[in-house]
């Protein structure tokens, strides 16, 4: 009887026992570095060191051989040099290891000599081991304790993102990135050269796993396009699946030949798989975190109908021009509620056709409320985008940001509006100036972001961002209800 | 004989006396705020404050009318509402003010009645005083000691980048966006309506200022088509203009009419007048900063044959990608350059084709030098981008950007890099987590940031916009050299 994917995962992702095979007491060696970050990440089972020289590895005894160790082994990191793998997978599997992780690279990704290793690494991953890698950084997941060799200072907080990348640069750069946005992962798998375990078995894991409400992920190729294409289809109609897939231009392709050896494919068969499957394409990594953010926060919409409360005209051009650009249209408001609006805004200078402008760089209270009010309870919208209301910058610029007592009137407004309306109210907070020289404002804008985020408004960097997230977001549940 | 739009300008922006109409001593009025800016912004000539019923506004005497001030006036700002602006602007004229800035809004963007006014502003505008707005933010000239209302946090340091904004939300935001990125202004003008100083008269002036060497603007619509396309004709041919067209879309062109009144123009007509004069178009505000600076630090190049060193196989992948898609596609180096490389890079998962993957998240020295030295003698490489690896991050990442006694080997690498092969190196510096929690880390970010861009390499947030920004700037020099 097959086990579930649960159950065969469970020693991968959350291992009793976690042999380190290439272990070491030199800090500047991998081996080293590896598991110590483990222990700082806050590793709760039982640590074996393997290591043929070195009998203690930081105070623990450690094996010459992972078939010394006398109590069972869930799981095994194995980081020796690649000529030596294919020998120390089959000792983990005559150990009964369920599942071991290729750190080391210099595969398939490198030559003809790495090709014939990597099969052997297949052979034995067939006889009964689930083998990760090689040439990847392997497993991010809080609640195992369980981090990625540069992840160290992730998050040990769980959340409801899972995260496949095929990258190890990507696997640290998207949770880093995630991080201060409050975005928690339930596991992140950074799978390199996919030998035994792909994308595949991680997106059947993940459509089983409780934990994951979200599925994310970059990848690089695929090993069994009818098997990926069947299963996408039916994840998507459950979670949503969100990739970015790296190689869709000529020199793309050549270079992830070069890195984790996958042939690529073209950009049409991969537009139309991800048209048929329901997945929502993102084209970077910025994307990649936007649309998770989308996902997070927004509740399930299908309607396009929008408006935007802006900071000045030209924003509110700007404004229109992104989100017609990225599907939004914005529908001119009915004269009435121009009427209305027309009392409430600057009295000069200002439109109030849909976008909204409240004047530049930002309203005075109780404006931007009533503003709300007006729109919500005079049109049938679906949700609303404050874009570049300076709420963190200089004086004479109204500063929402700046540490206070409670959040300010301004602050207060998009937030109950949304509670009142129920419906979404997407903050655009731009950062307004670079340079060390203005880092105080920068924290303060990130002060405001973080107070937005932790009220369930996603925050976006800027309107377009957050446009095209919008859209996307929407296309998902429009596919998904149809 | 008509004068030399630098002479006609002189008083405009250089105001030895500056008369303020409609200053006030309620520092919540925008006449009180206004005087105050100025002043706290270092203005250096002499202030003549009008109100018809306050006497003495902060300590200087202050004027009924203008014209019973008893010195000759340069330069008059007017804030007064919008029925009053035609009387007071015809004052101005009997008393031979030689431009005057009308910040008030309430005109042709807003009804009828509007018109009307503007069309009495343009008459006498006619009869011998020019005019900036309204509906506008007017001048920002550090060298004169003016700035823009919101503007008094803005650079007092002159700089050879002028600035055209028919909106004013983005005459503050452009130049508050590029202060800390070391760009600097001659002039910026946030010209609203447009009544009588336009796009074309701005444009002759910037022509012949020798202040100035890159003309970049936000335009929503210009008065004089035919004007403004051999202006530019004219003006490409010895200074880069870089342009914001907004209002591109329907909605776009909607917000146009209730912002500026302008009329916007369909998108096709003004890409063939950008192909045509050889203007850079960009697409968004963060587009125009990128490539503002990609102006600013680059040599003149016209060669696209460039080479991308990454931290990191997926970072490589998502390089050629977007570097292809901006029309820069990396080329395979030759097989030697390859040998010599393999050399150089961890022995292992490391791609050295171009990319050039230096490991994830970053080189120890010298590799990063050794590399560059490798593709510099070896190929006839226009230039270099050095994407992604970590300068400013957590341990154990390497962390170049931390403060210390001088620039590490990582950080001076790029710098004497270009220094020794005359060859531009750009930077990719991301901002590797968000929320107040990384605020620290971002500082550090924008620290190395600054020292790159004090030692002339361009920094750019993400490589896609490194990219777009390197191959908008390699076009305007391949047309230029045609």
């Amino acid at each position: 009887m097959a086990l579930s994917k649960l159950a065969e995962f469970e020693p991968i992702f959350f291992p009793k026992t976690h042999a380190v095979i290439g272990a070491s007491n030199v800090m500047s060696k991998f081996g080293g570095r590896f598991i110590r970050t483990q222990m700082n990440f806050g590793y709760k089972g039982t640590f074996y060191p393997v290591n043929k020289d070195e009998p203690e590895i930081f105070g623990m005894k450690a094996y010459p051989k992972v078939t010394d160790i006398p109590e069972p082994v869930d799981f095994a990191t194995i980081l020796v040099p690649s000529p030596v793998v294919p020998q120390v997978l089959e000792e983990c599997l005559a150990k009964g290891v369920k599942g071991a992780q290729i750190i080391t690279a210099g595969f398939s990704e490198r030559d003809e000599e790495g090709i014939r290793l990597e099969k052997q690494i297949a052979e034995t991953a067939k006889k009964g081991i689930r083998v990760i890698g090689p040439n990847c950084f392997g497993i991010y997941c809080p609640r195992g304790g369980l981090t990625i060799p540069p992840g160290e200072m992730l998050s040990k907080e769980s959340g409801p993102v899972a995260c496949i990348s095929q990258s190890g640069g990507y696997g640290i750069r998207i949770p880093s990135r995630a991080d201060g946005l409050g975005i928690r992962y339930s596991k992140l798998v950074s799978y390199g050269n996919a030998v035994d375990v792909n994308e595949c078995d991680l997106l059947e894991y993940f459509y089983e796993d409780p934990e994951t409400k979200i599925i994310t992920g970059y990848i690089e190729g695929v090993k069994d396009g009818p098997r990926f294409f069947e299963l996408l289809k039916k994840v998507c109609k459950v979670k949503p699946v969100i990739l970015w897939k790296g190689g869709l231009t000529e020199g793309g392709a050549r270079a992830v030949k070069s890195h984790t050896a996958s042939l690529s494919g073209q950009a049409q068969v991969w537009d139309a798989l991800f048209k048929q499957t329901g997945v929502v394409p993102v084209n970077n990594l910025d994307e990649l975190i936007d649309v998770t953010m989308a996902f997070l926060k927004l509740p399930p919409i299908t309607g396009r109908k929008f408006c935007v409360v802006g900071g000045g005209g030209g924003i509110g051009v700007a404004a229109a021009d992104a989100c017609e650009k990225a599907g939004i249209p914005l529908s001119v408001f009915p004269k009435e509620l121009q009427q209305k609006l027309l009392g409430i805004v600057p009295a000069q200078g200002a439109s109030v056709r849909n976008p909204v402008d409240v004047g530049s760089p930002g309203p005075p209270p109780p404006m931007l409320k009533l503003v709300m009010d007006a729109v919500f309870t005079s049109t049938d919208i679906d949700g609303l985008i404050i874009s570049e209301i300076n709420m963190a910058s200089r004086p004479p610029m109204i500063d929402i940001a700046a540490p206070q007592v409670g959040p300010s009137p301004n602050q207060l407004a998009p937030f109950e509006a949304q509670e009142k309306y129920r419906k979404p109210v997407i903050m655009v907070l731009p950062v307004e100036s670079n340079g060390s020289a203005f880092a105080e404002a920068e924290t303060a804008r990130r002060r405001a972001s973080d107070w937005f985020m932790e009220h369930r408004l996603p925050v976006f960097l800027t309107l377009e961002r957050a446009a095209i997230s919008l859209s996307k977001f929407i296309g998902y549940w429009e596919k998904r209800n149809s």
